[in-house]
């Protein structure tokens, strides 16, 4: 078992969807990203800052689950960082009602000794300096992860390519990789974006799943259809923690096991969504897990005869 | 093997994409899943309608693939339908720059009485009182597979409902089915489509694949991550021919072999986008379908340890 560090937001969110709200709760990157990385019991730490403001209870939760946490600055008289968004009935569009940086805008990452040599960096949605400032911060880790989106691409484009210049694997969804690369088709993005420096390129598509590309082998997973989304905040980050904490587990970074690694993203973040916030995957057992990957082999698995 | 009754458009199409663009050429759903469905070698009949402006030379490339025309009535004097149509550079989207019915404006169809004993119909897109008086004519068939568009929701979907409930399977896209019963979650969509009739509902999502519902069991099926698509036109009514077509062969009407239908419906239909109309659909081969097969199994298969 490898060690993972994650970089990314500690967060209150407050959530609108058309199910309910709710006032100031747990929420960012890191946070999803190390509590869906905790079901595999990997010896993580989280890289970020929040303020003063920031409840111990939240503090414990993290350290409960085997989450290092002598990364994650408290900064006196400093206020978290806080997001607000609305999701509208289709749950693919939402609006951002306030983005309030606080901490965060003077964040100076520093990776804890001990994680140094940590096999599985995880880069979680942040400014690309920061994730660059994390980069040059370890030694030689088997594995750098970088999960972004379009926000960094309009307005810190230079930046980004620094770090997707550094990394092995981006995650990225599908209009961001049109995005990125001006291409419509995603084989086509997907090349262009190998030419900037990752050897592998996962594709986010939200209830269409995900594909991952390496160099002339493409994998498709589904997202499991279901009923109902009741909150889609975290989804992607739980996908990305998924899909990390099982590569740190395992530490085999082939193709293969990327797949399985994708299958266990998508798992974790089918529990994401059930519930407001981390609350569903703050619990999920790992009988529940088995059945829903279970529910991913019988949704894909189809028999052929082609002797 | 079964026999196999296509119902639906044979037609002129004049296709513009932003590779090129075509004069009149072969087009229509009936033509599309007979040329998919003809890759099994089944014994099939189109059900159809043509002018006398309908050239010899499309008769006979649908009759040397073992597809029975004497139920393809040809009006003198009359014209065959026309439709034309431009893609824009994202494929999903089109306008219809003409319509013209024609000879389909009073089309009466009369299915040959060698194959009212058919195992499998397929009802591809037409107005569903067309499709309706096929289905008086047949003798007890073991398979009936609806096609329709969201045009007869909007314009017959009281005439819509009458076919739907005396079907076992229909094929919709994504948005149809929202549109069909109100309802986001595909999930929930497919469940009150069973409340109207059908035991299977096949939900096609384009570059995204398509899903199988049946009981409580869900299947997902990928597309084949394409390059480039060269002219969509044809590729849902080619899925659906493979689909019959594969069903009609091997007789077997259970969900485990519709999995495998649909994914040789979606193998044929990654052939029909890589040339105008029919053109490379023609010219499938046995062993390029088996290699695209190999394709869809490994671009869907993974590892996973649940003991």
């Amino acid at each position: 078992m490898g060690q993972l560090v994650i970089v990314g937001t500690v967060a209150f969110d407050a959530i609108e969807t058309p199910f309910g709200k709710t006032d100031k709760i747990l929420g960012g990157a890191a946070t999803y990203i190390g509590l869906s990385a905790a079901q595999f019991n990997v010896d993580s730490a989280i890289v970020s800052v929040v303020g003063n403001d920031f409840p111990q209870e939240y503090l414990d939760l993290l350290s409960e689950r085997n989450i290092d946490i002598s990364g994650l600055e408290i900064v006196n008289d400093g206020k978290t960082f806080f997001w607000s968004g609305r999701y509208h009935f289709v749950m693919n569009t939402r609006d951002t009602l306030a983005t309030e940086l606080n901490v965060l805008a003077d964040f100076n990452p520093i990776v804890p000794e001990a994680y140094k040599k940590a096999e599985v960096v995880m880069l979680g949605n942040l400014h690309p300096l920061v994730q660059l400032g994390v980069i040059e911060q370890m030694e030689n880790p088997k594995l750098t992860i970088l999960d972004t989106m379009n926000f960094w691409m309009d307005n810190a484009l230079e930046d980004l390519h620094k770090v997707i210049a550094k990394v092995d694997v981006i995650t990225i969804n599908d209009e961001e990789a049109r995005q990125l690369t001006g291409e419509y088709s995603l084989v086509t993005a997907a090349q262009k974006i190998f030419a900037l420096g990752p050897k592998f390129v996962v594709i986010k598509k939200g209830e269409h799943g995900a594909l991952l590309f390496h160099k002339q082998h493409i994998f498709s997973a589904p997202a499991l259809p279901l009923k109902s989304v009741f909150d889609p905040t975290g989804a992607g980050d739980t996908f990305a923690g998924g899909f990390a904490g099982y590569l740190a587990k395992t530490n085999d970074f082939t193709f293969e096991n990327m797949k399985t690694a994708i299958i266990y993203g998508s798992a974790l973040a089918s529990f994401c969504v059930e519930e407001f916030g981390t609350k569903r995957l703050e619990k999920v057992t790992d009988s529940e897990l088995k059945t829903r990957l279970q529910q991913f082999k019988e949704l894909t698995t189809f028999n052929i005869d082609l002797s």
